[in-house]
């Protein structure tokens, strides 16, 4: 038997091929970032939203979460979990609460400042959010709904930390805190 | 020197306090809560959200961090923190998250279906919690909002754990998850 | 087709099942419980633990991730899970975090004090979590030490705030800080 | 009036003079990485760790939390803090998990694999951590142990997943995972 080695840059690619195939692409993502903190950055990208974006889907803990959830959502809509698991992932139950834990971790990287991002994202269920948690389609979303929009509010966190240190490295003064980056 | 020991009627007694000194009445929060769930649960009371918001404060995890947060805002108010840390509480700087750290150390006791809530809290600001964030009078709260989010949360989850109780307890079927507690 | 509605007795039920069926008898959670608070409150008997672990396992929260994690055991035992996922899985990868994360979510029920008991629980593995923890065997239990962990460090916070509670009632004063519960 | 503006090279020298005037000097913290770590990887050395730590400190969450954190021993220790919290803090009350907040933001940061070492050595207490939460001394600790641990703990990780990509990158394959990292 072939001794066990993680193989990281795999782990990478696959976390990119499952959110394809699950409807996601980096694009849908990036234009939530950029809804969230274009009033703060005016002068933001989409191209900048997507470079956050696929900076945040690197770091490996992103990719678990991500593995894992979309393997659950799957698992699901072909009836292939047990007892009353399947019916709580199948039909997104409401008191079930490990997709928002998965998501959590995403959010936890980039620090507690993505969790009010993350949260109305979640709430108001903009672009690729909404078209995810949609039912009666064939496919189920549990979990990638919540972790799409984790990936989202991490990409923001990230915008507003960089934009700061740019600004301190030009020596110009930081807009206030009551016009802050909203993260 | 008297040996110390835990005073729990103390603290919980504080926590109430200190709310009320800094402009909190339970009723505004219950008022929250009613807003948030009133579309899922058409019978709910503002007598039954005051009830699970008295719950919540009463939870030890929660009175810490109430009584952490608003001294936080109380000595920065009055100039007592040291060096960056004055100015960022102050301020409520963006780039500060250790409110959102105590505010989700709220919500985790009721379960992380209540994160969607808070968030949403936090972003959109309704009510008592944009009150609190009015810049530019004597007060600091850069805390106590995002706490004010986390009990109204931390409530509202709380409603949706009794509710579907009581509808299993009556054999009658709880409305779907599209139909949901919004949790 | 029959309207989908939470049957919450059959995720209680379906959780003491699993445990069950993957060899963690609630006794031995209570053996792990007595271990690390007897030193705290030595009149604490195995009796008092089996009822705070079964306390704990009453709660949703701690239903759901344990329902998910052995879920993932098992279909890593299976060779069900696609990709990288089935491997780092089986493998108990140490950079793949997931399974520290749903624990972490059982432990947060019970208050941040449950931190240092899980952390150390998972690092000494002791009694249960030993034995499941052992390669070799036909079943992988990646999540399942882990949650196991989590439980019992949950049910020592909970017999501290208990204890608590008990020893202000009788007016007596409690032990100090450095003969603390060790929570 | 000055218009507030955020100073993050500020804030990073504070957060490096308070850890040292607090007694915490950055080589106590990695010999504290290079004890857990260096069964896994025997070449480790104490250069190495101490980067780690350094690159630890530098992330803005982590300062966050740690001028927060010796903030509140240092109010405490000064008799400032207000009712119960006061009394709390000073005696390092074993009901008070604000502190053990604050340690899992900084672990967060580095994903939830820091969980394990960060609850050993919170439970443990080695080296300088063992120092900081000896009683009886005129300073206060209480959040420091655990910001110690958890910088630790955080570096411990950050080695970890270094490691695995210097070892991919050489194409040469990693230790299994019954020998795996601790983390």
């Amino acid at each position: 038997m072939k001794k066990y080695s993680l193989d990281s840059a795999k782990v990478a690619t696959s976390t990119r091929d499952w959110l394809k195939k699950r409807g996601v692409e980096n694009e849908a993502i990036a234009a939530l970032v950029l809804d969230m903190q274009t009033s703060y950055y005016p002068g933001l990208t989409i191209e900048e939203c997507l470079e956050n974006v696929d900076r945040v889907l690197s770091k490996r803990e992103v990719q678990n979460a991500i593995l894992t959830g979309i393997q659950l959502d799957m698992l699901a809509e072909q009836g292939k979990l047990e007892g009353p698991l399947q019916e709580m992932i199948l039909n997104d139950e409401g008191l079930y609460g490990c997709d928002e834990i998965l998501a959590l971790s995403i959010v936890n990287v980039y620090g507690s400042i993505g969790l009010t991002n993350f949260g109305y994202l979640d709430k108001v269920k903009p672009g690729i959010i909404g078209k995810l948690n949609e039912k009666g389609g064939p496919m189920i979303h549990t979990f990638l709904d919540d972790i799409v929009g984790a990936i989202a509010a991490s990409a923001a966190s990230r915008i507003a930390h960089r934009k700061q240190e740019k600004a301190e490295a030009l020596g110009a003064p930081q807009a206030g805190p009551e016009d802050g980056p909203g993260v």
